[in-house]
């Protein structure tokens, strides 16, 4: 960042001491995991750009759009839909949970048994150096699991525009009416806290908006199905992070050029690693900022990921909204359908996800899965027992990994994904 | 037991080998943590008798029930309606979750990650140890928990049998209606298994029946009010227990029996403990046979447990049912209203429980109150951090437990148990 913005943070009520720190740590793994990569893609300089703005020009444009009027909102989880704030004239932005910060203070509010990315959000909250969530003039949690759910009852305490969104856990008749419930009384929300009447326009265009974001990614996602795969996994997940961030307008017109270059290298047989790279799957919990650990540790050992079956990833992307209705509550059902195909573990029963996890890993042609759990995250932790089992038993090679924010386990996990690329290739 | 039920239990499908092993287990614990305490109530012996039966007459008896054409429903929760299966001349039982067993052979299933309850009920199963849960003809699982909800999952691969009860997660409007809708579904599962049509009538008894077993141990309940308390926690505890084993008529009339009992120690001024004892309130995770560690702790260390703040106590049972509904609707919705009740920590949010304990602590002139969370347990876990910091505001004095099954922390316990004895005396 070139110009100076300090004075906005401390306007924001940064702790810019902490945020420095930061900033500085993050500088420092980007330039260490992503920078240092080889052959990358030219068009993903405008991810390195976006990303050494992220904490600068980015917070500058969320805060003049609220000069202007416009509403931010805070979210931790895909099933908020973007569409109903996009509709208001409002910004999502996904929450900073990528890494663990003041856990002893963390620890005094939440169990230590509590997951790194529950952890992540009170660290960023209690350190004051998350500009999104103290730009944010609401913020949503989500009840998905038990963790989160109880979690947000105590971060209602230290962000108190917290705004709460039930979900349900089976995908039965009712379920799908709470869920529809939910986002009427969301859709309710927003037009108070903007003032603005959602029409079915509004509503189309956020729609439209959020549909061609997901196709974009989409596309990115099948043209990693080329051998030598045409871009790193470490970039591909940089690009699913931003999605998160950024303007989504501008990130689906850069992601598409993206696109076209990837198909230029496809067509030229250039990749980010050489032809016949073994092929990794990675499955499980979400990953955001700057979580890259297993994706490095994997692209270090000479294996390539090939696709995220994650939040952030194709569970957040892969499913397009119909935009056809022609009244709110149409469009609001339409919604609904989308967002209930959602396969996340929070689910029960929750077999598409297995059979979905089977498919990608076929599509892409992966010569085997590393499922990523966050430790103490128990929906994940516990459908991939049996998911490992199945897999393997159609001879599909499958590593659970388990696993949390710190660098503690890092020589372990090394030897553990080293020891499975050998067997996969 | 003099009878030789070896025959029964091989009929049972049980692993006798383990199973005498477990039994020999249980007779040693009952041993010397229930029968070596002092001043009992005379009428304890019914308990005493029941629990030297509970895998013997209490089996047999169950299956010749079964023979006589009556059905068994297992069930792990409260949510689970006993009005429903007594109405269809079904018996409730609860299943074995209170000791560790096979764990080796669990953790291939389920996490280690998992609190003890639940690795308990898989451990029964794999060992084939519980004759509760053989004989019975459905098993009901409910989505409480994450841990509960995605294991279920697993476990219906070893219990066919087993029927999913979906629960809501706040107590909206919506969350009221799904829990109805469930409470509908099981009416009509437990019709169709038991082949009985449930009438107003058979229903209106159904719970008129559980309602007299809640009163009865509410009586109980207000008794240990008195000082010196009339009765040990530990007695206490295992009455509750027993709740969930025993014939619900015969255990009723029993209880009010000892009731008596105490109604007379307390105008002589005995007690199980010399007046001026400490006092403790428990709250927090059930605990199943044989899991008596805590107020065993307690109660060795020279205070006395006078309530239980858990599923296996008052939260369990506080509550009655309106018994006026002149149509299966309005029973249901009686039903429904009842169950909504349950300050269970899956709400979010539950603010209603801390207000309980408070009450509970004063009502029961508790000296201070320990909350005992399972391991892994993360909606107790969670919500006892801000129970802790809120009722230290008001000078209640409150040590914050977690364990598991396993006896190796006990020395840790002790001292710390001992030490907040010592703070509250």
């Amino acid at each position: 960042m070139t110009t100076d913005y300090r004075p906005m943070w401390q306007e924001l009520g940064l702790d810019l001491k902490a945020h420095d720190n930061l900033l500085q740590n993050l500088g420092k793994s980007y330039q260490e995991i992503i920078l240092s990569q080889k052959n990358r893609p030219e068009s993903m300089a405008y991810l390195d750009f976006v990303m050494s703005e992220v904490h600068g020009l980015r917070i500058k444009e969320l805060l003049e759009a609220k000069r202007n009027g416009r509403k931010v909102i805070g979210a931790f989880c895909v099933f908020v839909p973007e569409e109903i704030v996009l509709a208001a004239d409002a910004i999502m932005v996904g929450l900073c949970t990528g890494t663990d910060f003041a856990l002893e203070d963390v620890e005094k509010i939440i169990p230590r048994n509590t997951c790194s990315l529950i952890k992540s959000a009170f660290g960023f909250k209690l350190s004051r150096v998350c500009p999104f969530l103290e730009a944010a003039d609401m913020v949503v949690g989500e009840n998905t699991c038990d963790g989160k759910k109880k979690a947000y009852e105590q971060l209602k305490e230290l962000i108190p525009n917290l705004y709460i969104m039930d979900l349900p856990q089976q995908k039965t008749a009712i379920g799908r009416q709470l869920l529809r419930q939910e986002y009427q009384n969301f859709l309710a929300a927003i037009t108070e806290l903007t003032g603005i009447e959602i029409t079915v326009e509004r509503l189309r265009r956020g729609i439209a908006i959020t549909n061609n974001k997901r196709e974009a990614l989409m596309r990115l996602a099948h043209l990693r199905q080329a051998d030598p795969a045409p871009i790193s996994g470490l970039d591909a997940l940089l690009i699913n992070q931003v999605a998160f961030y950024d303007d989504p307008l501008r990130f689906t017109e850069s992601i598409n050029k993206i696109c076209d270059e990837l198909e230029e290298r496809i067509k030229l047989g250039n990749g980010a690693f050489p032809a016949a790279t073994p092929r990794i799957l990675l499955s499980g919990c979400p990953m955001a900022v700057p979580n890259w650990k297993i994706p490095w540790l994997i692209e270090r050992a000479g294996a390539v990921v090939v696709g995220e079956e994650s939040c952030v990833g194709e569970r957040g992307w892969r499913n397009l909204t119909v935009n056809n209705g022609n009244t709110i509550d149409e469009l609001l059902d339409a919604l609904v359908d989308r967002y209930f195909n959602i396969d996340c573990a929070i689910f029960t029963p929750n077999a598409e996800r297995e059979q979905h996890v089977a498919e990608m890993a076929q599509n892409y042609g992966a010569d085997g899965t590393i499922h990523y759990s966050l430790q103490f995250c128990q929906p994940y932790s516990i459908e991939s027992m049996p998911m490992e089992r199945r897999l393997q038993d159609q001879d599909h090679n499958f590593l659970r990994i388990e696993t949390d924010y710190s660098m503690e386990d890092i020589g372990q996990l090394q030897t553990r994904i080293e020891a499975f690329i050998e067997i996969i290739s």
